[in-house]
């Protein structure tokens, strides 16, 4: 991940183009850092070409008067002067020669990173490196991924060289919003002043415009160090970098200097700038102390965040760290991540969204993206019962959307003839520990508790559940009192063979435990139904798991059969229902969260065509009069498709493979469910001590903790797990790009720990957390 | 505005550099075409070099057995071979020679698509037509603009000419990236097949992946076109493009003959699709009785949408229209656009923050998009009074957000014990016509009416306001009964010279109304505060305008006097308040819709400290525990900064300036309200018979027409109207990018008609607007 030191400034030079004077300009640089007195480091990761034109040679040639400060190195050399992907390849089928392997991104940026580390040690006073990629930005490296893709783990500000041949004006601006795409941080520009095609002129002009400084320098002479003008070469560079100390370069050079002060300056006074100007949603203010409880998210990439520590180079300053860390996106930035952060695939998507529509009205209009994504979603979650999509911007105006589509079908369903007060009484049944959004109608379809307001009022009921877990390492469902008491031997657990048996719905409809739920459900809304203040219109449910409660994993039959209770004619004449998944369908859905791929707010209702016909008549009043102005944007909508699209390529890939096939070693059954999350680490923790149960599924864990004071106000999670946010240096590389220690984002509801990954965390990140989780849990069983 | 038509294909032509083979590449193509019996349109808008050597006498020169069916034409000249920006330049330099003026980016626009327009009409049979840019996509078209920002609003789509040199990879990724980043419909990249560095083998793959197709063709003899080689150029061309009608050039031609086919295909099926898939919001989907009733919107730019009209080629086949017509967004997309649709600035802020952070998680975080927009909120609308940003998605979440706030800090601040059933029923005051958004507890801070749903509980008490309008030409502030009875002469309405004297809120303290509205508002206050069945926690206003209410401009002394009345200690020990732009602060405030500049969905609530210290505690309960997952979204942040910057910019702009000197004729007093909407229109339309009133301020015009059945239901204006949707043909250009007729997109509230304009839409185009609208008015009166 990102690299960043007081004391030395880092900048990775990219070529608007091959050829563009990216070596000149940086051995330029090179010089008038040193010149400047600075320990000067250049890194070119990869040359192509002749050992003896390299240019890590250029440089030591041409570092001039101060040459004992710099330092030049190549990491990975090939002789042909091609794209650095076809030299690996040309030098792998050499007649005779020897194999050589094509080092992956994740070791290639793993050697940059360790290089830059290994650097940042050697200088002790104040420092530049220059790391200078190949060819333009999107030149492809050895693997075949493009420059800027491969790099961009590591963050490292950038300089871009620009083009001053005829065609330059386009391949410089081009080439610097490839980088912007990426996120980078582009802190200077630097090109030939070349006085027929006066490229600079326009493009200082306009990078004035938009906050980036261009400097112009002479150009060289025609035939750079050629054998017969070494001479020459150096009196180029001489002139250009002055003993003087004064001209462009050095203006160049001071402006590099002042845009790295400035980054840490300003990352510096983030905490305490966010502390005097944010309200944090779910954060008690009086609980953050201190700058220090602050996160600065520099950047964020794959599953990782870049944070700011400003205690790192203070720690050890012979052992000086990076400013900027990687930490673990640990819960999936509330379960929105789905294929990690930065995906370049999505920013595309959003850029070209907003490029071509920006956003527009969507009352009775329609656009590729929205509409795609309807068609889309109605095959898929949709498929075989829904017909209508309704936009939303999150998952809480989804639930409202959801809440008003089910009151108005149950009153023109039911043909009942209702009050104003009868209406404002019409109720939800579902379970306590639900959590359908903050909104107050979202809230008012749940039980009154630390989440609510003033205004709400609980609009319904609620059943206890009975609920899913991995305790001591075997798999049960726990009964709460009211089911156990039902039970032959008022047992409060029921065993399992293994999870899929659980999740085996069909399969359990007919035992005894499927029995007593329908039996108790059937007398309790039996008397619900009898009670004439509230007459019940909708069944809600969070299918699976109810997050916000608690990572609650309910027991699926019990939803399914809540379902049949409710959808009995007998009981009840025209109820409505919710819950996929459970062997049944809904009538109404809501999905919001990871179907943008974390990247922005984007909800959808989805309906069945009998809901949709509630609404439905000549009259425009009866419409459903609910929207939000950006329903159903266009660049919401495009993300989500390219969501969708990356999600399809996963399904089948060998870490979706290899994670089912650890669930179900023996077939077809155990498939029914799997997690990213190893079988055996959730048996184990589960048996721990201070464990009181454990719980996965595709990519949640959660891990509860014994603790008398449990709930929402509750500490013991949190005051357990605390030192997972610290960085663990065990001496080797790291899950995180680049290697290094990381610590641990997360969140805890009371004295439940969760994680989740994306759908494409790598199994060695995934492993690490649960290596790391399990010592600490471990640890504490046995202190 | 964009050209489609089914008989004539039309592609724009963009090299990924200069020199990349883009003019031998069209040859080929329109080779290709017209030996497939094509009619063959070439256009190089313009050309800079020797005449001889211009690119369209190449294309004459080898266009191949059928020539005859080619038509090759330049609209632009200019003897010197560098950028088309130094060209016009260098030309209008040379000494003794003609002053050459440089086009705008509108007049050249207008040449190009007057010019495929006289083309499309004279091709009878199919036809295709390529438009050759110049240089790279990113080099500067004769204002400076670069060439994709310029033709962006004729969005053809495109053909990329790869480059097969060293570096070529990367260019052709990057300008096929700011094609995208424009919405650019990309539908073949094609180079030359290089074997050394093979960069079609690296670009195919890579762009199959990204689903675009890519053709690689044999390079051409080394010195093209030069006096002794004619024949062996003209001997390549028939090399490449065979009589067969086989080889790689005649498959890409049937490739784009697909896209072509496929895009229409696609359109004309998207109507069908939507009203199949889609549940709009505030539609009766009973009334959207056939696909004609639906609005495709295939892109946006500035103030227009290009909506697809299948209808075009059909009304005169001999003067064949294209299938996209401009139409103007004249509700700028519901109040969300701030600087017209599309626009390549917020384009690349959001591209930019999706790549350096995706969204990441917000609680005890910070990250710099969301931190600048805060401090920069804070300095503005929240300035001398706010002290805390929260964020939140659209300006509903932002009400339920304030709501939440002034509930818990009326129960600290007033000290009171209430028990759960009184903070049920804490209320609000505020005004009849209000809205605040769509979600329950919004909706509870307004009266029950035709938005609200089942659930909906009023829970306030809401006056009715006095309203500021024109009237015959005058400016009026029209009293309800409840005010009208305190004058001394029961009058209705009550008169002013001009708007600004309406809202110089402070010099009119003092006056008769003052004290009448201060009399009425302190008696009835009293009476609510004395009524102990719902204490009043706070006031809660649209400050200014009612909007969804039916564009109510509220006289802004009563909002001052309310706020005012409820700040009086006396009457409220600890009231809540709200308001700005009455000469007073609020305590909270929420800002949606155009601050992200009509892109994606963000809203704010800001608040004073002493709101903020209501939740602060010890106790993780005492926060405000409301949260959607996308908080302080990164792209949404980001978008919004850079907005704020444009917007900055606009300031003190042209079009402002013109704009405030219409209305400010006479100096400092007048400037306090001003309006994009011409003064002279609004007094001449309100003056019509069958206007009730008209109104105006910034960018919003309301018209209100006589209408018996008035409400939300009435038709009234939708009906006078209608014809306003149709493109309007006066036979010269009109206002719209390009020049095509255009219709209008409008919204209305029962017999109100509101347009509203962007912050920076061109005079002409509003003026354009207010034509047609008094033509259609007045015609109206006359028939």
């Amino acid at each position: 991940m990102s690299h960043l030191y007081k004391h030395l400034r880092i900048h990775q030079v990219f070529g608007a183009n091959t050829d563009v004077g990216k070596t000149i300009i940086t051995t330029a640089l090179v010089r008038a850092s040193a010149i400047n007195r600075n320990r000067v480091f250049y890194l070119k990761p990869v040359s192509t070409g002749a050992p003896q034109d390299a240019d890590d040679e250029h440089i030591k040639r041409h570092a001039g008067p101060q040459k004992h400060l710099v330092d030049a190195h190549c990491l990975f050399r090939y002789g042909d002067p091609v794209s650095p992907h076809l030299a690996v390849k040309m030098a792998s089928e050499t007649p005779g020669g020897l194999k050589v392997s094509v080092p992956s991104d994740e070791t290639f940026v793993g050697s940059v990173a360790e290089h830059i580390r290994k650097r940042a040690r050697v200088a002790s006073g104040p420092g530049h490196m220059y790391v200078e990629t190949a060819g333009g930005v999107h030149s492809p490296t050895l693997s075949g991924t493009t420059q800027l893709d491969t790099y961009r783990p590591l963050f490292l500000p950038t300089i871009l060289i620009g083009d001053s041949r005829l065609g330059g004006i386009s391949s410089t601006i081009s080439s610097f919003e490839s980088l912007l795409l990426r996120g980078y941080i582009i802190d200077s520009i630097l090109l030939f002043r070349d006085e027929y095609y006066r490229n600079f002129e326009y493009l200082t002009q306009y990078f004035a415009e938009r906050g980036t400084h261009v400097t112009a320098l002479d150009p060289p002479p025609p035939r750079l160090d050629s054998a017969e003008n070494v001479a020459n070469t150096e009196k180029y560079y001489s002139d250009l970098v002055p003993d003087t100390l004064k001209g462009d370069i050095f203006t160049a050079l001071e402006h590099l200097d002042e845009c790295h002060a400035r980054r840490i300056e300003e990352l510096d006074s983030m905490p305490r700038r966010a502390l005097d100007a944010i309200w944090w949603p779910f954060v008690q203010h009086g609980l953050v102390k201190t700058e220090k409880d602050v996160s600065v998210i520099d950047s964020a990439w794959s599953d990782f965040f870049s944070i700011y520590d400003a205690s790192s180079e203070q720690t050890s300053p012979s052992q000086p760290k990076s400013l900027l860390q990687p930490q673990l996106d640990g819960s999936a930035s509330w379960w929105t991540q789905a294929v990690g952060h930065a995906h370049p695939t999505l920013a595309l998507a959003a850029a070209n969204a907003a490029g071509r529509y920006g956003h527009v009205m969507f009352p009775q209009a329609t656009h590729l993206p929205a509409l795609k994504l309807a068609e889309r979603l109605l095959q898929g979650p949709g498929n075989g019962w829904a017909s209508r999509v309704f936009f939303s911007d999150n998952g809480s105006t989804g639930m409202e959307v959801a809440l008003k589509m089910a009151l108005r079908s149950f009153i023109v369903s039911s043909g009942l003839k209702l009050s104003s007060a009868e209406k404002k009484n019409l109720g939800v049944v579902g379970l306590r520990g639900s959590y359908h959004g903050d909104t107050i109608g979202a809230m008012d379809a749940c039980e009154e508790g630390v989440y609510t307001c003033e205004w709400h009022e609980a609009k319904g009921y609620w059943f206890e559940p009975p609920t899913v877990s991995i305790r001591q390492g075997r798999v049960a469902v726990s009964l709460p009192p009211a089911l156990s008491s039902l039970t032959s031997d008022q047992r409060t657990v029921e065993g399992f063979e293994t999870l899929s048996h659980v999740y085996d719905v069909e399969q359990r409809l007919e035992s005894p435990l499927a029995k007593h739920y329908r039996q108790y459900l059937d007398k309790y809304m039996r008397a619900l139904q009898a009670d004439d203040t509230r007459k019940l219109a909708a069944l809600v449910l969070e299918p699976i798991v109810m997050g916000a409660g608690g990572m609650i994993f309910v027991d699926p039959l019990f939803q399914r059969i809540m379902v049949d209770v409710v959808r009995d004619p007998a009981l009840f004449p025209t109820p409505l229902r919710a819950g996929p998944l459970l062997g049944v369908n809904p009538d109404i859905s809501v999905n919001a969260k990871i179907l943008t791929g974390g990247v922005l707010p984007l909800a959808v209702t989805l309906t069945s065509d009998r809901i949709f016909s509630a609404f439905k008549s000549e009259s425009k009043v009866d419409a459903l009069l609910h929207g939000h102005s950006y329903t159903a944007h266009a660049v919401g909508c495009q993300v989500a498709n390219a969501t969708l699209d990356l999600v399809d390529g996963l399904v089948e890939s060998n870490l979706w493979v290899g994670a089912i096939g650890k669930w179900a070693p023996e077939g077809a059954l155990a498939t029914r469910v799997w997690s990213f999350w190893d079988p055996e680490f959730i048996t184990s923790i589960s048996c721990l001590d201070v464990i009181d149960e454990a719980m996965t599924l595709g990519t949640v864990l959660a891990i509860k903790f014994k603790d008398n004071d449990a709930g929402y106000a509750s500490h013991s999670a949190q005051t357990l797990l605390q030192s997972l946010r610290l960085p663990l240096d065990n001496g080797s590389a790291s899950a995180a790009p680049g290697g290094a220690p990381f610590g641990v984002h997360y969140r805890t509801l009371g004295n439940v720990a969760y994680f989740m990954s994306s759908l494409n965390t790598p199994r060695a990140t995934i492993e690490a957390l649960e290596d790391r989780l399990w010592r600490l849990v471990s640890g504490v069983r046995r202190s």
